[in-house]
């Protein structure tokens, strides 16, 4: 099965198809990992950059393994538009999930005053700069940007023609841009798992963490519907054309 | 009618046409209503990013949709040069007001402290930093930098050989260098729909929002100027050769 | 008679040769003239991304036109290996060394409080932030920049195989990094036309303003030198081989 | 023997060779001069973009020449791979000290107040803004990032399909990313050469430089390994395969 996001160029013979599989999903752990570390870690000041550029350099590292999702919303997307299989989609974003844990973790020991379980640390989404928004208000933000997010995805690395080699870059800078416009009031997010991982590890903000999480995957389906008329399904057909075996993320491409 | 900014290449049958023709328009609808959210709701320190980066993903989102115009301006000169036809481009520029009005509307539910009609809100280029300017020098301000991104548009996205896929990363550029170079004095708007959305739903800045929209539409006008001597007219032929089914927006490319 | 810099893809037919002379001419004319506006104005805060950004989206519209130079330095450097002839880049020069002065002109327009002939105004590159540094040091950051602003142009541009439309970023890109690290020192100009445009429009530093453009010559000098051993002479020769015709900018490409 | 970094698309005659590599050992030996002059001179608030945009250019820069490596944990993980001989790789390190080196002593000349042995200089990673870390906090910090770096080398250079002309790019922005991260703590070295170039030069820092420069090696040992399951080893076979011929750097390529 060929992964979701990004075109998989190269193309493995049967019995390798286990192991690039294995490959994939150590690809999206790791990149969560590192996105975690950077990303948590940015100060205020630095945060738009410590996060959008982290992603376009992750989206690079990962696009030919993977296909460079590194975000649940958007696997939940590329599910839902059948360009990726419900069982390698949903191994993806278990990967991605103990990725994020697995990050916290790792910038807990690399920063001091950062306790594991301590109420707060570094990339808890708990304060925001600028003026206190609803959460309502919270919700649409998260919603929106994970929108504008998952479609650019859409646009340069899923559908044909795409962007190519610039896809990673305008990925990316849609966190970039995102963390510039919407960081004052949310944070910017944009992604389950950075929002699930430190708040298990850190044991913070517990009270909005569902917010992000339920508005980033709506974002998501939003994304996936605007994109359906635009170019139909991909090649794991609609949302209930699946077998067992594409369960299983074993499924071998149509075409 | 193949957009006239950015190359479609998908080819659809006949019988596709005004399903594409909706969803070009649908593309420049919703990509002024995030530009508006996304570049309005920035703050003064962050507007050039929260602005130029945004242009820049969004173009990369809609380039093959509907050509990635997202500016009245740009549309202007298109059909000025023959790139488009009047009846696609005067359906585009309705999508593009009813998108920056509609952001507008937008942020000021996701915005605290920003009414409707209330005078001033987020993207009201109302008050600018550093030195007061007269209204001529707002002008030509306005008319150099819309100038200078439309000219970035010919070049990279309408002729032949432009740059590809850096074409969106290109103009997003323009507009990011023209925010820290010229934000101070104007604001930065370069977009006559990102100067009316706001006008309209905080009812602000009624008395020079009209300078900004002129100015805008002058710079288009005077890229197509310079545009025309190197590189010809595009498949709409010139001003006057328009049919009333190119009025339409339903004429089929000749080539 | 191509450009030297970046290539012209299109062929035209010889009849149409002076008028793609005269377009090239009116690029180099106008996007220093832009280039002289927005960098000139940006304040030392902005500065870099003012003056950088602003090459990269003016190389981006004028490297299918007249190759992109846009710098004295750039166009002194490759008449000495040959990538353009001398009459034609003579005539570039000049264009450059019109434009940067017209753009002061307009500047002093644009900006209050900058008066022609007043001794100080917009792009000036009268005092520097921070340790005031001496003439020696000056010439040597000046030097060692435009040295690496024009390798940067003759490993992307000039060669084959170079970066292609990735050319205009890197090339942006090298003024921008030493707009970062050297423009406490001097300003970081890199560029005799914007070096001597301001001077003449406000009359302003003629105590430096020669080290600065010598240095800067010095620096294409230096990176002409290292690049001959690599790739050898273009098309127009070494320095003595230029005719007449050639020096009239008149030739035609012997490839 | 090609380049181990990037390929270097032009094939030279066998007589040509000797040329080539010194020609590439120049570049690796300039680019690191260039890099601490940048690098080294840029002042906290800009370090990241002093550092990362430099890298970016000088790789491109490079890239074509010499594989563009400008960096001993990014040569040492080749030569691990077999993407580049010992031989070859081993003088390419000494280039790149001997470029920091140097580079440490031009800026000594042209920064006032930056003395020679003096116990501190531009570029010395000595202190950190921030929370002072340990030094096996530092040790993680920087074989993280510098795993990161090298990765996206491997991602988007080394293997086939990469990512073309935007690997420069990604390159230079993964030191960007983990400069606005990872500076606070370490300073955001990543780069052996650029630890030992001004500790000699200024005599600085030598309680932890090793630290810097083992975990260094150790990052892109790791990068290395999580590698070679994904794309097998490089043209020059595994660690061992290395005949007295590659130990020189004259050994051809076998495909």
């Amino acid at each position: 099965a060929a992964p979701g996001g990004l075109p998989a160029n190269a193309k493995p013979p049967t019995f390798l198809l286990r192991a690039r599989v294995w490959a994939a999903l150590f690809a999206e752990f790791l990149g969560l990992a590192i996105f975690q570390i950077y990303g948590g870690s940015a100060n205020d000041d630095v945060a738009a950059f410590g996060n959008g550029i982290t992603l376009c350099i992750l989206v690079y590292a990962t696009a030919n393994v993977s296909g460079g999702h590194l975000n649940p919303a958007v696997t939940f997307a590329n599910c839902l538009t059948g360009h990726i299989s419900w069982g390698r989609g949903g191994l993806y974003v278990i990967a991605q999930f103990l990725g994020a844990v697995f990050g916290a973790l790792i910038a807990s020991g690399m920063i001091p005053e950062s306790d594991i379980g301590g109420g707060s640390g570094p990339g808890c989404f708990t304060h925001t700069k600028g003026t206190v928004i609803s959460k309502s208000q919270l919700w649409w933000w998260e919603t929106i940007m994970t929108f504008t997010l998952t479609s650019v995805v859409y646009a340069t690395a899923v559908t044909k023609p795409g962007h190519g080699s610039l896809a990673p870059l305008a990925i990316g800078f849609s966190l970039f841009a995102s963390a510039f416009v919407g960081g004052p009031y949310t944070g910017a997010a944009l992604n389950p798992a950075r929002v699930i991982g430190p708040a298990i590890v850190f044991n913070c903000y517990w009270d909005t963490a569902f917010v992000y999480i339920f508005a980033e995957l709506f974002g998501g389906f939003l994304a996936a519907v605007a994109f359906l008329p635009l170019y139909g399904f991909g090649q794991f057909g609609s949302l209930f054309n699946t077998s067992i075996f594409s369960w299983l993320g074993m499924s071998t491409p149509k075409s």
